[in-house]
């Protein structure tokens, strides 16, 4: 199915970035999970665009739920999140609704609806929509710490600058939770931000690579083959608009390594089997081994920018200019780890729900 | 579902590495294809051991299609295609049972199916597994090459060494389909092959990374979010055992560019919307452009070494020693070219089946 | 999926009876369908509850489309319609909480979901969810329309008393659609109100037989096994609530005739393969053969009655009686009939795009 | 997907009836599940021609399980079980290639498949591909019977004569598991007998129906809606062949009752909830609620009789009559209650596995 990914736990998107509102649908959630409503606000404006270095579009993101909640908490029926557009300029978008933003999906969106797509603002295919991901990703963020199940996101590079790397992570992931630009090492935030800064007075944007790590889940979980942890989360994270890369463990950088440099020895350690090492970032063979989950996602810069460019009037088949006016973001990374962080907890309960069975999330 | 993926075209996998037969079962084919039992066992040999640069077992993958196909032409019902097992020496394994391989299955099997599992050679997480995903990709490679539709993949690193990058791509993917070892550049697969011989000698392993492209696929095919393109391809990419990280167009070297940089420029040639440069890989908004489709894979080095390792022994849960007798590959990217190339073209026979129905893919 | 069905087009529901707002998402339909809303309202008002022969409770149904629609037709993306529910009395409930309806979810949804459940009015279970997929199926019947694909249900039997059989199958089905209580024999239709009537008046309920004709899909569509259009329609009808029964052709009437009086002569007419009974439903071997495609559903007699019921309080684990308050219906099948061409049309939208591809069902 | 269904556990169906092998691969089984081989041959018995009742043709149907069974048990990795085909006399079809059987798939499979069908005794249609489903099932109806879960079918009625109703639920099935010919009153088994060699001697041919209990679920597994398990167990039971009708608990008979007489009153029974009647056939909203489920199928009379027919050649688009040779059952309803306690049992597994999680069903 198009816009629904998932086997026992399952989400379904819907909305555009000027229609009247966007939501999801969560399916298949456990009854008994508590709703948070204060850490479903905080993490949509963890999502939310803040000061110079993003757009000057304002949701309030004022979410509500529909079904599925009663008393506070899942019923186990589908839970779903709407999300009203307020902000809205459409304007802004009609005297270049012929014209392709390059790197975006205005071309491809028009080949595949036949122009009867909804254009303004990008449509379905606008950030925008991971607002209600956020939103989902949420409750289930919740539900997995309850059963000791933590995740975590930092900006690894953005603008050729690079955070340090994780190194206690349940002290880090737990650090990162309240950061609103999501950078271990403050010095490296703060270059970022410059970075930002300098690429929206020029008119430009620029990328980066988000670190993940995930805590407390078992050994055991995951599949071989086509439902390998890997394949799962990759699915969803390349979802994400975007993201281009999605590498686990030691990824790329495996290609120099040999053999007997990349294998993770195993070892006893309280009684438990552990890796020395977690070069394969916490999963042999599609399936956890026990030791934090870890992955990269290259995140190339936004493709909506300032700066003049060349492009075709695709409807009138010819060559043209692009200046875009509309209100758009110099960087995405830093509103981007809050939906990595959600669709991976998202498909995380999934793989949980399928391994010990429907009601294993309750708190 | 766990061994099967697809939605139109759909693709179920089965057998270990020490059992009787290994298999596939391939769905949703459009009735005539013409099955080309030559093609299909040159792509068996690509993916097959040779030579000092490979594991000494040898398989003569004498596969037989017991159903689906009729007087030489798919049916339309499922084609299920079969290779026994021949060359097995079980016994290498069953002195180690217990010894985690690190990097390797054996551990997370033994938590996930509490012993049960059939650990001769890797079982059902063995490459091997892959042979039937090379032959049932056969069928699906020469299907698409009736309508136009090519692929190729080259090593682009391995052991450090870089192939070129890709020129003209049909013609590249023309020398590639006949190359046992596909380096665009002989000069850079002589040194890579010295490399695995290298470090076959020193009982150790290497990894690399593989460049894949597909030309003549048609603008619009795809979807946004969960069922991009970048979401089908990276699901059953990164089912193939050893891969860790999956990126499209410029990957994660998009974080080191500007949007300015980044952005691929839209222009008219030939009447025809195409891009200048080819950043994205094919693909915006998760529905490819028109543009050939370019993606890279990280592979590992094999798990699988010679030199003596420290890892655990999980059933009696003491620290061990492993030396690995067994016969095993000092690198496998070179065989999994042909894997990536299979596993991509059935997903894309999938995603044209939906978008045009189960009948577009005829000859 | 729990609550999604559908491969290229699909359907995911929520909501419950006593919540917020009830809908549905339609993903998958083709771009620049055209929305009619009179035809939406009036397929809803003939699910409506009106007169004496059903429940008090009257819900305006005022939907509205909040994605997937632009400039009056579809984009291509998910289509979210929204019901509001109004006319709610949640505490004729209350009071009744553990006490388990006979015939209805009330105990079955406690085991389920461990009292988490939204208990008022049957929550997610209630028929009010079928609302949403009329809205939905309103939109597919539409589409098919245009295709030249005809759909009608009428009252085969109820309460004892039968309609006359299908005639002139367009015809009928053209009758049927401007029709309140959809019975082809006047007379026979005025005789099933008096006794649906006398029910009521006893604190009782009836229930019947609906069958189903659709007219112009071509012969091929479908699959063997298991995606056969009984298959996927009959998992479709007996998601709806109070079918307990589903049979093509002539059904259980097939164990008393012999083949050669049950078997469907092919003939040509007009050159065209057609057959001289349709005895079968337009379907053979699980593929449609150009023929009518005809099937019955059995209703059971609405569960929620008035008469004094002998149960159990499942919370305290003791016998008690039950007589019921609220508003309820003495007969849901002259509602249901809408359904069953709602759900029917949508599961046909799926298996003619999966067919034919996304873009066929274009008017 | 389309000949693969389940989704923790789920099973790929493939073969020709004149192909080299049938089989099918069943995926998510639970590791640990003793393989039984006497109990799938006797199963597999159960379901081949025996006497003047059935097709003179003979296939000893041994089955081979070439993965996902190491030591006698299963791994939790596919199974895949293969039947060659041994007895085919495929020139019995080429003088009737395009002479379309009436109620038969000849014709749909040409429209579908466009004359790339395998047509020799009805190709992928054949109910011959209804032997791997029986091995698959045998395995599942060991692993539920461990769990205490037990599963029984009998010939309810046969070309008009009636079997007496299950009465003992437990005791009926125990006694069903050892009968040939399942029928509860002796008596009645030999009428039917008598009754399907009349019909054989005729060259015509009978249908029937079957009822089906299963004992031992728990009370919460199914879901409401799209997954129901009504939904469920009639998707995989109208897959196949000749099913043309199902039903649950009281059925279509629910057409002529009051809710008042329809209703399953609660009771509490030795500290549990249960059911006075059955008339719901153990669910209530989709799920279970404890008592056994019970069902029916309408069998259609086996299309393939000696009788002259009236129909068309396809090819030639010409009338037509048609004398069928080759080796055809006039009945299969004795032949097909194994298959229906087969694929129900499948269903179940995935229905549990789902609930419970993927390891419930070790033994």
């Amino acid at each position: 199915m198009k816009n629904s990914f998932g086997n026992s736990v399952a989400v379904t998107l819907f909305g555009e970035s000027h229609g009247a509102q966007i939501g999801i649908v969560i399916d298949g959630l456990a009854p008994g999970i508590e709703i948070d409503h204060d850490f479903i606000s905080s993490q949509l404006s963890l999502r939310r665009p803040h000061g110079s270095i993003s757009t000057s579009r304002r949701e309030a993101d004022e979410y509500s739920i529909v079904s599925g909640v009663f008393e506070g908490k899942t019923t186990g029926t589908p839970v779903c999140i709407l999300i009203p557009n307020c902000d809205t300029r459409s304007n802004d978008y009609a005297s270049t609704r012929s014209l392709a933003r390059p790197g975006h999906a205005d071309y491809t969106a028009n080949c595949k609806y036949h122009g009867f797509e909804d254009y303004r603002g990008g449509g379905h295919f606008s950030g925008r929509i991971t607002a209600p991901l956020v939103a989902a990703g949420a409750i289930a963020i919740g539900a997995l710490a309850q059963k000791g199940i933590h995740i975590g996101t930092h900006i690894k590079k953005c603008a050729g600058i690079c955070d340090r790397s994780f190194d206690d992570i349940n002290d880090d992931i737990s650090a990162l939770s309240t950061m609103d630009f999501a950078v271990l090492d403050s010095d490296a935030a703060n270059r970022m931000k410059d970075a930002i800064v300098a690429a929206a007075k020029d008119g430009d944007s620029v990328g980066g690579v988000l670190e993940t790590a995930i805590t407390g889940v078992d050994a055991g979980v995951g599949e071989p083959w086509f439902d390998s942890v890997e394949s799962q989360l990759a699915h969803i994270l390349f979802s994400v608009p975007a993201i281009k890369g999605v590498e686990f463990g030691l990824g790329f950088d495996f290609s120099d390594k040999k053999g007997s440099e990349a294998n993770d020895a195993f070892c006893m350690a309280n009684g438990k089997v552990v890796t020395a090492t977690n070069n394969n970032g916490g999963i042999n063979g599609g399936i956890t081994n026990g030791m934090p989950i870890v992955f990269s996602c290259a995140v190339k810069p936004t493709p909506s920018i300032y700066k003049t460019q060349n492009t075709v009037d695709f409807i009138n088949e010819v060559d043209a200019q692009l200046s875009l006016s509309g209100r758009h973001d110099p960087a995405i990374i830093h509103r981007a780890r809050v939906v990595v962080d959600s669709v991976s907890s998202l498909v995380l309960c999934d793989m949980l729900a399928m391994r010990y069975g429907t009601d294993w999330l309750r708190g």
